[in-house]
């Protein structure tokens, strides 16, 4: 009985190893680093020898295993073919090939982090019980999955879900990270609030809680937004007048019935959902004036929950 | 052999009824009255009048009939439910029932107008050979459709596609004909274009040939340009802008492989699609900076062709 499955999370630092029974809850995670050296040639290596000891150790065989679920931070050609990930030294590289040579394991399946994030809200997150989702994570950059009919939309040209990419601002002259200028991520990440929060008190010398800060994180601004100090209610409401707008864009493009906002931002709760809320009623095309907004739940364990997805259904 | 089927494009004025082999090719259309009285009552019997006589002229039998696909002006549920048509005078109707019970034939199936020219479009149109296909209407509205790996994404509230209502410019003071303001129909429709030039001409006294026309049309517009008026080639690239840039945003959704334009204002072509490309390339996340665009090629036929599409596969 293929009774198991493995979702696996491949990041910059550590992988996230995650031991699954394939009704899809998870029995055990543990991490291994992130050898990325040497053009990252171990980190397959790796992962399947830290399998290989879980099984021995837990006495499982590999005929019980359904499948290996990995996520990677780089885009993905037909759920097997990593092309180029600077982030883990590798250019273009068949993980679904590698894997199955050094596990023996057939059912391999590769997707994008952002996209398996994505995935693993809309299944056991905040998104369950849904299966037309946009997820948005909100860190230091700002990325996204869009799950149409419980499916991953890639996109073409693996660009499915870039929402931090969304054009906002046609006005806008400072750089986005991605090089061009004026896209969501400038405005809702956490980059973005403290860049808005310095440029919102510089303009003028309107008190402000804020000012007695050393350094101010996008985690000080919703704090004292909380507490009520007017500077950062309006660095609030800026952010959530871009997330709104943005929600409301994607809404008039594939019309999901639930966003889920993950990442560091994300933790600021309802303040934040009722700023993004407000904003997006305002403009959404009147039939999609009712999607919901939840809070992300699974962390970063939600990659691992994608991944693992990919491979059990 | 059921070699044969119906595309049927139930438009506010006409219903274009198309009779096609289940390889694709339209054989023979024709036009009937759409009665709208009554609450749109007739609408329906009307149609499998006119299909009962066309298979009687051409000798076909219901049992060579694969299916009849209809598209309406309206949002769809289950691809089969009408959930309210101003446009027909109908509220929530059953059109599958109601058809299956005129005709005889069981595979009916039901899909918004601009969801089909999408369909028909990346079918056997401007986007025929992709399957991920962004199709954008300029007319007196902006519409369009999203299809992802050949299937039409219609949204959970029914408003996938509504590209004409994308919030494109969060300071506009005028009111969209859906009631919110900024959304990209008041800029790139044939309406929004006549606004801008009347906008452009009144600020100035600037010399234009378009000064000499009585009244100006979005098609004026375009041809003014292409004889190298300064204020109507201002007009086009501030059009170009406002498409290009909602494009961009499109590709960070769902990052199709082509835009398909359609629609009067698109038969100005080239000068278009150079405006459109500059801009969507200046704004668009790099992965998916050569998306392609192409002109529509159905024209009023695209309908049908995308509401047979869902019934002969």
């Amino acid at each position: 009985m293929k009774d198991y499955a493995f979702g696996i999370d491949v990041g910059g630092t550590t992988v996230k190893m995650g031991l699954f029974s394939t009704d899809g809850v998870l029995l055990e995670s543990w991490e291994i680093p992130t050898r990325k050296e040497d053009a990252g040639c171990n980190i397959m290596p790796d992962i399947a020898e830290s399998i290989e000891k879980k099984l021995e150790e837990k006495g499982i065989t590999k005929d019980d295993i359904k499948g290996i679920g990995v996520d990677v931070p780089g885009p993905i050609l037909q759920d097997s073919i990593v092309n180029k990930c600077a982030n883990l030294g590798w250019g273009v590289v068949d993980v679904t090939k590698e894997m199955t040579a050094l596990t023996g394991v057939e059912n391999i399946k590769v997707v994008n982090d952002a996209n398996a994030a994505a995935l693993g809200e809309m299944w056991k997150g905040g998104g369950e019980g849904h299966k037309d989702v946009v997820m948005i994570t909100l860190g230091t950059g700002v990325g996204g999955g869009v799950i149409i009919d419980g499916k991953i939309v890639a996109g073409h040209f693996g660009a499915g879900g870039e929402i931090g990419h969304m054009l906002v601002n046609r006005f806008e002259e400072r750089i986005c990270g991605c090089g061009k200028s004026g896209h969501l991520e400038q405005y809702a990440s956490a980059t973005g609030i403290v860049r808005k929060a310095e440029d919102i008190l510089a303009l003028s010398d309107r008190p402000s809680t804020l000012r007695d800060l050393p350094e101010i994180t996008a985690r000080d601004v919703f704090d004292h937004a909380k507490q009520g100090d007017v500077i950062a209610l309006e660095i609030v409401d800026f952010a959530g007048q871009m997330l709104g707008g943005a929600c409301s864009i994607i809404s008039a493009v594939v019309d999901p019935e639930i966003f889920v906002l993950g990442g560091g931002v994300s933790k600021a709760g309802e303040i934040l959902l009722a700023s993004v809320r407000k904003y997006f009623r305002s403009a959404a095309f009147h039939a999609s004036e009712d999607a919901r907004f939840a809070i992300a739940k699974l962390g970063n364990d939600a990659g691992m929950y994608g991944a693992v997805k990919m491979v059990i259904e």
